[in-house]
Parts: C-alpha cells; structure tokens; sequence
C-alpha cells in the first residue's frame, strides 16, 4: 500500500484526484499506475484501470487471476467490474468511499449475481494516510 | 446501429465474443470499436471502453457529454461505470445481458444514489440482428 499512497500523491501533484494503484504477483510488483483522467483526454483512466492494462500487457495474458489489486480508495463500479473481469485474487483498499465506491456502497458490484468473479476483499488499510492525501487536495482547490 | 453490428462481426472473425459501439456527435461518427480483451491482452477492452478511449483522445478530452454512444449489447458495470463517467449524453443498445449486462439486469448503474451521471437509454435497437451475430458465435464454439 506505500507504493500505491506514492501513486496517489504523485497524481495530485500533476492535478488529478489522489489515488493511487499497485499489482503484485507472488510478492513482486508487476504494475503501479495513478489516477490520470484529465491528463490522459481519458475517462476510463482511474487507478485501477489503468494499472490492471498495464500488468495485463506486462504478463501478456487476459487474466490477472494469480495477482492482488492494492489502491487507495474503494473502486467505483467502473473499475470493480474491470477488477472482476480481470479476475484478481485480492483487493486491498484503502479509503471507503460512500459517494461513489461500489465495494462496500451503492452497486454493491461484487455481490451482484450478474457478477462472475469476487476477489477476497480487504478494507481500511492505510485508511487515514490515503483519505489524508484526498482531503488535503480538495481543501487546496477550494 | 449499423456501424456497431459491422464492428460486432468483425469482433467474432477475429475470435472474440461479438459486441461492437460507435460514438456519434452531432451525427458525425467519431469512434468505431468491436470487443479485443482476447486479442489485446486486456481485460478491460470491451467495445465500449475501446469507443470512450477512442472519442476521448480524437477530441482531446475527458467529457463526452455532447455525444451518443451505439452498442450492440446491454453493458456491463464496467463499461456502464464509464459511460457515467464520460457523461455520455443517449445511450443506444441491441440486445439486453441478463447475465452480465448492468443498465436493466444486475447491478442497474444508472439508478444507484452513487452514479453521478444518468444518460438517456434507448433499448431494444436492432435487437433481433445483435442477438443472432451473439447466437452463431457461441453456437459454432460449442
């Protein structure tokens, strides 16, 4: 959860919402992405996305069975989907997200019998370091 | 619809599950894509993630929310989530997912309190030709 907290404050830094992603494969970090939507002209580009394409092409393969998902704050219900597609093992989080999380709020995505794959879900790692950084960038822009 | 029933069929011929989408601003089409998870090694590139990304890098930004978006099947959380995202402004579909699809089964995106942007949905649109390109795919596979 350290690298994807430095994924999120990197995001922040060049203006985008802070959150943060990292994939792990048998102990070995195989993709790190931050949230880049404004950056990228690219509406699908949050964290999570945009972390398993890229461990997804690193490994050459559809399927991400055999890697954990670690991000900062509880997947909306864009990436939840993309994160059972994918078929991830693991999901670590960090910040809950009652507004627009679709974990443990609203879609409730993973609980849904239209959903094919459930990952182990693990909340509230690293809770108050990732909402910090969440907090601080919103307070700035206001 | 045409377009994205052509695009459907060139998915199947390339060996993926047929599914097509087309973006259309102010009736000028500015995306076409066909589902490639298979081909691409990602799991997120349904045809709708596909024709978001395309239309958002062709108009060089991140809303898309003077644009239609035509599908040839009911979407997906996944691709749902993004269309909330994008702001797509009517959405246009084929064929409705019992199993998987999140518009009127399962998960039912646009109605939860935390889906921040509802388009208007057309369903039902050349139904019948996207449910049998689906049809004969799965049938010559089986």
């Amino acid at each position: 959860m350290r690298l994807a907290l430095d994924a999120a404050r990197a995001a922040a830094a060049a203006g985008e919402v802070p959150v943060g992603a990292v994939i792990v494969q048998a102990g070995r970090v195989v993709a790190t992405a931050g949230n880049a939507p404004r950056r990228l002209h690219d509406p699908t580009a949050h964290a999570e996305i945009r972390v398993i394409r890229a461990a997804a092409a690193a490994l050459g393969r559809e399927r991400l069975d055999d890697c954990d998902l670690w991000v900062t704050l509880e997947p909306c219900a864009m990436c939840a989907g993309a994160i059972a597609h994918a078929r991830i093992a693991r999901l670590y989080y960090a910040a809950a997200d009652p507004k627009g999380g679709a974990v443990e709020h609203g879609a409730r995505i993973f609980t849904q019998p239209t959903c094919h794959h459930r990952p182990d879900v693990y909340a509230g790692i690293a809770e108050a370091e990732a909402a910090a950084i969440l907090r601080g960038f919103f307070a700035e822009r206001r």
